[in-house]
C-alpha cells in the first residue's frame, strides 16, 4: 500500500489513470455465468469508501444481494418502472421498449447502493444538506464504478425503480433512499462508446457546451 | 488513446489506477504561486466530461474563474456561509471556527461547477429527477478530482456557500444549481489522512459500518 503523500504520479501512470476514466462504460450486457471473486469485490467496495464525502459523513451504505428470489422480486419493480417510463416517454415509447436497460438478470453479481439516513452533519451541507449527501454518495459509486473497469469488469448503474417501493422490499432503515441497483460482472466486451449514443437514443454533446463564461463585472 | 473495447487492464495498471484512488484528498492548503499548465486543466475537464450520467444528460457545467476581483466576491460568499456554519454548529463554533476550510484565496485555478437547468430528460429518472441529475453531476466532479491527483495537483471541493447567492454573482442561468466551488492548483504535500480526520474534527467509519445485510425472505 502506498501511504506517502509526496507520492507523484508519473506520465505512464496518468495514461493509465486517465484510459480508466475513459474505458468505464454503463454496462448491460454481461457474460452468462461469469464470476467475481471475493478478492475483487473487497478491493472495489474498499475503493467506493475512500471516496471524499461533505463533513466526511460517508452517506453511501452496500448491500450485496445473494439470493436469486430477492433478485427476482427487485426485477419485477424494476420492469414495472421500465413500464412507467416507457408511457412517460410518449411517442418514443416503443423505441425504448427495444432498448436493454439493465443487466439484473444476467450480471453475476448485484449490489444496492443507497443513501444512509442523514445523521445531521452541518458540516459542508448547511445549506444544501441533501443535495451534498447525494453528491458524497455518487462519489463512491464513480469510485466503485472505476474500480470495476480496472479489474476488466462491466458495471451499470440501474435508477429504474420507484425507490420507496425498493427500500421497502429491501427494508432499508427510514430515512434511507436507494439511489442504485449496481450489476456487476464479466463481459464480453465493453462498448465503444455510451450504448444510449451507439443504439441512437441520444447523442452525447461536446466538452465545450459544458465550459461556462465568466460574467465580467463593472470595475468599481 | 486507446479505444479498443477489449483493453484489459494488467494488475500492474489495476494498482496505479487503486493508488489513484487512495491517495486522493480534499485539499484546502495550495502552494502560493502555484500554476495549472493549460494542457493539464485541458486533460482534466475532458475526463470529468467522460464521466455517466442518467440518461446522457451530461447535467455537468464549468466555470473558469479569472478575475482576482470574482474570486474576492466569490470569497466574501464563502467566508459569509462559514460564520452562518460556526452559529449553527453550536457548542464546536470555536473548534470549527479555527479549521482551515477552504484555499479560494491560494489555489491555483477556481472553478465552478454547477448543475445545469433540467432538460426534462425521463429515461432512468422518471422517479428521482432530481437526485439522479445530482448524481451524474457529482460523478463529473469525482473524475475531474482523480484527474486531478493524478496530474499530482490537489482539488478541493468547497460547498460552503448559499447556492441561490453564489447564483446569481455568477449570473448562472435560471434553474442552475452551483454545487462547488473547486480550487485546484499545487501543493506541497496531500494529507496523509482526510484533514478532517487527522485535525481531529471527526473519525473515517470502518467500511464494515457501510456494508447492510440482505434481508431474508420467507419462502412462499
Amino acid at each position: 500500500m502506498i501511504t506517502s503523500a509526496q507520492h507523484q504520479f508519473s506520465a505512464a501512470e496518468r495514461d493509465t489513470i486517465y484510459a480508466n476514466i475513459a474505458l468505464r462504460r454503463d454496462i448491460r450486457h454481461f457474460q452468462p455465468g461469469g464470476q467475481v471473486e471475493e478478492a475483487q469485490l473487497q478491493r472495489m467496495l474498499a475503493a467506493a469508501h475512500q471516496a471524499p464525502s461533505v463533513g466526511l459523513m460517508q452517506p453511501w451504505r452496500f448491500m450485496r444481494v445473494r439470493h436469486a428470489q430477492t433478485r427476482q422480486q427487485i426485477q419485477a419493480l424494476v420492469e414495472a418502472e421500465r413500464q412507467r417510463t416507457a408511457a412517460a416517454l410518449d411517442e418514443r415509447a416503443a423505441e425504448f421498449l427495444r432498448l436493454k436497460v439493465e443487466g439484473i438478470g444476467d450480471c453475476a453479481e448485484l449490489l444496492l447502493v443507497s443513501l444512509a439516513p442523514d445523521d445531521g452533519t452541518v458540516f459542508g451541507r448547511r445549506s444544501m444538506p441533501r443535495e451534498m449527501a447525494l453528491c458524497s454518495a455518487a462519489c463512491a459509486v464513480q469510485n466503485l464504478w472505476l474500480a470495476a473497469r480496472a479489474e476488466n469488469l462491466g458495471l451499470g448503474w440501474v435508477s429504474m425503480f420507484e425507490p420507496l417501493a425498493l427500500a421497502e422490499l429491501m427494508k432499508l432503515p427510514a430515512g434511507s433512499l436507494p439511489l442504485g441497483l449496481l450489476c456487476l460482472g464479466p463481459v464480453a466486451t465493453f462498448y465503444e462508446r455510451p450504448m444510449l449514443e451507439a443504439l441512437g437514443w441520444r447523442q452525447t454533446r461536446p466538452l465545450a457546451d459544458m465550459l461556462m463564461d465568466e460574467p465580467l463585472f463593472e470595475l468599481s
